[in-house]
């Protein structure tokens, strides 16, 4: 008898069963369409041993030992539904049915009610690390009641990533708290691709760099206070060539990128729970913004290109400049947590949240061994940047970022996301903003009263009410 | 026989009622608390002839001449939805029941098509212009069946605002249509407060001035290219003094802005949508952080506060910036109803609704009747500001508009909306940006594919997924 089954042989489902089998956990492995299962346990290798090819929901279920955990790995949405639908009838009270796609946390909490109801347990489970994290170490954030994951929490802390002797799993809390912060994770990564993407549009517009003469400043960063996959990654990606044309592949890229809903359920959970993740916003809007080409050509065409190759960026500020903007973006996310984690009472335990996303993980860089510190000792107010380790960061890292944003500005080049988290910075250390004018203003057409500073009265009217 | 029913004698619904009434018309009124509707009518003077007050649900129905129209003036939310199934059993088939309150688009889409099973109409109503318009002529922005339009469109077009003899109300689309404008129309509003709040930041902390010393400007302003209804009250909030301090009314105001949910629904569905409008985002974000003062006032202690009194900003620029960012606004919000129109299948008019925005409601300014005939003309790729007449604004205010944003940043005072405008402005500009850089890391971590731009191939990877 197997001890897991998965469900799901795509890109990510194939990989997680190949960690798992290599790990020596039995696992049997079924898909809709049906011919790539035997491909997939044909191309297995020795690791085939440890396959059971289930051509049939039935066959899955039949071959696995009881209580029965099975992993899904379908697309998010309906075919989630359709494969729990096909399971239920097959599964005994006390199975756990685990969701490891990158399902919408409203989804996960609707699926674990409602499985509560026929006995079963219901896992969302959030796994970090693209392919080569689900083949060889991803990180993985647990959600769901917390005594099924007594269930699977061998095998998911043997497939996780390891950071110095200690798995990338945990569990989090309760329904749908795993896609949750598998959700805000993603929603950092766009905030963090974002950044990086406007600090390399700095350098090849502004600066008229190649994007392999950017590349060794990549590199260099990530042997500093930037060390990250995500930078780590920027540096192969400038430095590849292309085949066919043979200059850098870079240039061949449509500059239009994709999304698939993360970022924005992220910016949409934040504003049903009255914060805004500013720095994910702007990179969910630029992602949108890039696939309008023809537009931005008409409007490069009207209004004339930004200034090329004027600027001569240090690149020790260029570095501060996105270390302020990322440290601004993790806490976005983690404050967004906090939030949710009040609302929907979870007890999320932000340290293990940054703990967990130390290593495997799309985000994972140097920054979150700190920051999981940090949290541990509470953050004032919530917030990250108030943390005594990160206010002397930003104290050194806020003025480059200000300077960086101004000269990208001047020259015309865009940077939603860097001037973003600038404007949350500057808004945020303003103890008296300018929203009393808004207060007067609504006041004034729609009668909806202010609080007065002096005596602390609220439903108060200016003279307009007399 | 009443020729109307209103329910819901709130500020909105009594200064609705006594407009109605005003313009000849006999209405029966009803509330919740019954003590209300007596008060009310009392207090009417010479407009209590006209007036009805029914004390039940019953007798307002029983009150009008069929067939029946009852407009619901109580709180969005599940108070319409009790009122409605209060009238269903009271009502006939081809009544027409007629939400006039904020109420969420998809709510009255569910409402609507409940409604048509039962042979009655429904109507989602935005009305725009606060306590004053409601009582002397609103905006108003009509959805649901076209038909049932009639039967309220005489009363509609009489208690409208007037703009040069034509009424600024209209019939704009099928189910949600019209709450779903008057939702886009309150998120231009949060935007366009929200930059003017940051004009007048950048003039109290960076210039020093006190309140009364900045009035004059809006004044003057309200003479030319920014002349609109928010730029007049905000001289009249600056210049409103306090009773009690003998001071200027805003120095006791709270800088803590309240928000009722309009503005966060515009960019949620934007977001839907896969639309991203981004001035009205940070206006909503300015709205959250202004409730999070104790924070605030911790960031000013541990970084200190802007450089406060050093900017002197030219008055014709400061004018120049805030017409860029105004007009920024307006075009994401129509950008936002153009996408919710096909997706939707409304057949939105977008001159029609910037002609009803002319006169009545919060946003209306002297730019939308400009706007109004670049709509009729067809939007470039869907962008006024692409529309010749604006395009050429744009061209003199952009620059404005970025070195007032270059001058406040560099002070360290706050301008989310503002900056956020001119990132979205200079993406719109560039025809070939930095989303290529995202793509490549999508590619190298997920294989999710990209498109070339050498032979127009998508799902092409790089050299790491050989």
């Amino acid at each position: 008898m197997a001890d897991i089954g998965l469900v799901g042989l795509g890109t990510m489902g194939a990989a997680l069963a190949l960690n798992i089998a290599e790990r020596g956990y039995d696992i049997a492995v079924h898909n809709r369409t049906v011919e790539k299962i035997g491909q997939f346990v044909d191309s297995a290798g020795e690791l085939a041993s440890r396959l059971t090819a289930a051509e049939t929901p039935e066959a899955l279920v039949a071959s696995l030992s009881a209580p029965r955990s099975v992993i899904l790995m379908v697309p998010a949405g309906a075919a989630v539904d359709a494969t729990i639908d096909q399971l239920i009838p097959l599964l005994d009270k006390g199975d756990t049915l685990v969701d490891a796609g990158n399902a919408d946390f409203n989804d996960t909490r609707r699926r674990e009610a409602a499985l509560a109801e026929r006995g079963l347990n219901f896992i969302g489970m959030g796994v970090s690390g693209g392919e080569d994290g689900a083949r060889h170490g991803p990180s993985i954030m647990v959600g769901g009641p917390e005594k099924s994951y007594a269930a699977i929490r061998e095998i998911v802390e043997a497939i996780a990533a390891d950071y110095q002797g200690s798995p990338c799993a945990a569990w989090l809390g309760p329904d749908g708290a795993g896609h949750f912060v598998k959700t805000v994770h993603n929603g950092i990564e766009y905030a963090d691709m974002q950044m990086i993407a406007e600090v390399y549009g700095l350098l090849r517009d502004g600066e008229g760099k190649t994007p392999a003469e950017t590349a060794p400043l990549f590199e260099r960063w990530n042997e500093g206070k930037l060390r990250s996959y995500l930078i780590e990654i920027t540096a192969e990606v400038l430095r590849a060539q292309d085949k066919t044309s043979g200059g850098p592949l870079l240039d061949v890229i449509r500059d239009s990128a994709g999304q698939k809903g993360t970022g924005r359920w992220t910016v949409i959970e934040a504003l049903k729970l009255g914060q805004s993740a500013s720095a994910i916003e702007s990179a969910v809007a630029a992602r949108s913004w890039s696939s309008m080409g023809e537009a931005r050509a008409a409007g490069e065409s009207r209004f004339g290109a930004a200034e090329k190759g004027t600027l001569s960026l240090d690149d020790g500020e260029l570095e501060q400049a996105l270390l302020a903007a990322r440290i601004i973006a993790y806490g976005q996310g983690l404050a967004l947590l906090q939030s949710a984690s009040e609302h929907f009472d979870w007890s999320l335990d932000l340290g293990r949240v940054a703990e967990i996303w130390r290593a495997g993980c799309i985000i994972r860089s140097d920054l979150l061994d700190d920051i999981s510190q940090a949290a541990r000792e509470g953050l004032p107010h919530g917030l990250l940047t108030l943390a005594p380790a990160f206010a002397d960061r930003m104290e050194t890292a806020v003025p480059a970022l200000r300077r960086v944003v101004l000269e990208g500005l001047r020259a015309g080049l865009p940077m939603p996301a860097m001037s973003s988290a600038l404007a949350w910075f500057d808004t945020m250390r303003q103890s008296r903003g300018s929203a009393d004018l808004i207060q007067g203003q609504r006041d004034f057409f729609g009668r909806h009263g202010f609080e007065r500073t002096d005596n602390g009265l609220s439903d108060q009217h200016g003279p307009w009410a007399d």
